[in-house]
């Protein structure tokens, strides 16, 4: 039989619905009148707004700062929504990142990454024009920056509370003191605080699991500044905390001064197998034409492959093997609810494959659209380069190259 | 200490070599010279060449016609060192890739992607300009194509060898002749021959059995052509085939007509675990600065994450977990051999986990450079956009977005 895609670019849907389809499809500001020809990110933008002020309101409720981490969206447009909930505050990934938002207004941002020395004169650029907050976790380079800065500008120290990836141990007193002393001697750092960024919270699938990382985390923290306070009278530390599993799964930021989530504006598949968010939470996906079929194997292949998703993977309690995506069918205002035992199974440059069941298998046609749930909204986010909002806005990320 | 950087720009290496390489890094044509502040994609083009030359001379040897895929460098200008060779037929992996490299005068290339149905405009407006050689592994696509082609193409029936990713399974005889005939029937449609992707020999750990893999390959290739051709006696079918390993390892195309392997123009870790590879042809790779050290854990934390060089990993023999590179360090005309014990072991969105032994350990500093192996390059140049050559040449990737 002849696919079920009408030519002009309208998406109709097999079966008895093609008709409804047709004429939903004709209303404007409806997915399925979108043109969609080739992988396109989808954005759900009431999705993202629940999400920012979800998080904004809990942020404030707790008397904490919200400094969300921009890294996800990279996007000057959807920084604005932000801005909007009284957002003034930022965090980013990388000193073109930085130079990037501070281009679109932002004032007061956090470069939370160890600081690159070999960035030292965009970095003092940056300074002279933004609030600058950086990372350090050496005494080497609290010296550089005291050497090599011409402006001032406030310092955090990186603390690893449990996630072995960055940060003096949050155990090793003796090392954390000895850098707090460097930075509060060093006359263009302005001592500010600890962070940390408790990515442990990944590895948990309960939000019972995450909640207890997270006590844990606050728990270090405040231990870590005790000690320090203590042993440095001149010093007051203020605590920074940034993970979105943590920051979803908690109704109330007790012992800390600032959050600093990126991923909850999208969440995603990891998120969701975490416990750290719903399925209608999950505000991003990328829409996939259907270009073969393999019933041998239940399989549908998409165009749509590891340059559009990533090939980030998580493992899900219901399959053997790593995934690297759910599945979900367009509908007017979105797409629908996950299929049930539908996975994206391989990633190839430009090949998705998933696998289904019968019913599911036997439904879809060649010429389909079919929507994907990214496993890492970030890294799909960097990939497709641009959003496509249901009512046909397209929204530019960054282009830090 | 002082981390060892030149603030100008300059790499210094550590300990007694500063000196010396201080005085390299004066001169031209020098990759110590290059002023390296953030992730960077490095391409010894020397290696590219000799890896082309290398392809194509065998090709000419063998006889078959050379295709090469050219997704992997997606460059027009990269492109053009093929052509230096005699090449002028291509593959390409996706319709938009297609048109960019129709743009730079390339007048004869394969999609070798399942056909989208979605895309007939833009199949049709290459269609008027170029040679074009489409997939198809379907009645239903082949039903469409006739419908909706208003130029004549060349077409290929994808045949599965054993990969299971995509085409008609190869010993699905009956599948294959209607398929065939179909093609045969359809007015714009130039039946060409059979066309297979055996992807298989990515699981294979020895130059040995890519070798078995290929011959399998051939021999089911040839055996689907005599099926065919005995049941269908008007028809004349070619065979092509197009993995970077099988075509690596063997020596001589027997029984082919045509290779488009795409991989070998750079290789990767990827190809170098297979033994398709040595580590001298890995054409590739991106220079990161260190921005932290972890003694308890052997630890140096890059800025180079999944957003350079993607989360693609490979199991390698000497350590448990996949890895995600290797290390090298830079030398004046690249790079040297990989460090020994020396893993990329983690990635973040912009953070890269490198494990390794004491004594390396020892001899890096905070503001160095260091130089990663990547898993797959493909994955790696779609990420980073922009070839450095160690002479000083910035070569621009198309921008397909």
């Amino acid at each position: 039989m002849y696919p079920a895609v009408n030519m002009s670019g309208i998406k109709l849907l097999s079966d008895a619905r093609d008709l409804e389809t047709l004429i939903f499809s004709m209303q404007s500001g409806n997915m399925l009148s979108m043109n969609i020809i080739k992988p396109t990110f989808l954005l759900n933008k009431d999705r993202v707004l629940r999400n920012i002020k979800r998080m904004a309101d809990k942020a404030k409720r707790s008397g904490v700062r919200f400094r969300p981490h921009f890294k996800t969206h990279q996007s000057a447009l959807i920084g604005e929504w932000f801005r909007a909930v009284g957002v003034d505050a930022i965090t980013v990934s990388s000193v073109s990142m930085a130079e990037y938002f501070a281009e679109h207004g932002w004032q007061d941002m956090t470069i939370a990454f160890p600081i690159n020395v070999r960035e030292i004169d965009a970095i003092n650029r940056l300074a002279e024009r933004v609030t600058l907050h950086l990372l350090v976790e050496s005494e080497e380079s609290v010296h550089f920056l005291r050497q090599h800065l011409s402006n001032h500008v406030n310092v955090w120290i990186k603390i690893d509370t449990g996630y072995h990836r960055t940060g003096l141990a949050w155990d090793n007193c003796q090392g954390i003191v000895e850098v707090v002393r460097a930075v509060f001697q060093a006359d263009p750092l302005v001592l500010r605080g600890l962070l940390t960024h408790a990515g442990q919270t990944y590895s948990a699938r309960s939000s019972t699991r995450v909640r207890e990382v997270h006590q844990e985390t606050v728990s270090r923290m405040q231990a870590v500044r005790d000690t320090v306070q203590t042993q440095e009278e001149q010093v007051s530390l203020e605590i920074s905390i940034g993970d979105t599993p943590g920051c979803s799964v908690v109704e109330q930021f007790d012992g800390v001064d600032e959050i600093r989530p990126g991923n909850f504006v999208f969440y995603d598949v990891t998120q969701l197998t975490i416990g750290s968010c719903l399925e209608e939470d999950v505000a991003v996906a990328v829409a996939c034409p259907v270009v073969a079929k393999h019933e041998e194997r239940l399989e549908l292949v998409v165009y749509g492959g590891a340059v559009h998703l990533s090939k980030e993977s998580v493992s899900v309690p219901s399959r053997e093997k790593p995934i690297y995506g759910y599945l979900a069918l367009p509908e007017a205002h979105g797409w629908g609810t996950k299929i049930p035992e539908t996975f994206v199974v391989g990633l190839s440059q430009e090949h998705g494959i998933i696998h289904t069941q019968q019913s599911f298998f036997e439904k879809i046609r060649i010429g389909d659209i079919v929507v994907i749930l990214p496993v890492h909204s970030c890294l799909t986010a960097n990939l497709l380069r641009k959003y496509h909002t249901i009512t046909g806005e397209v929204i530019e990320l960054a282009d830090l190259t």
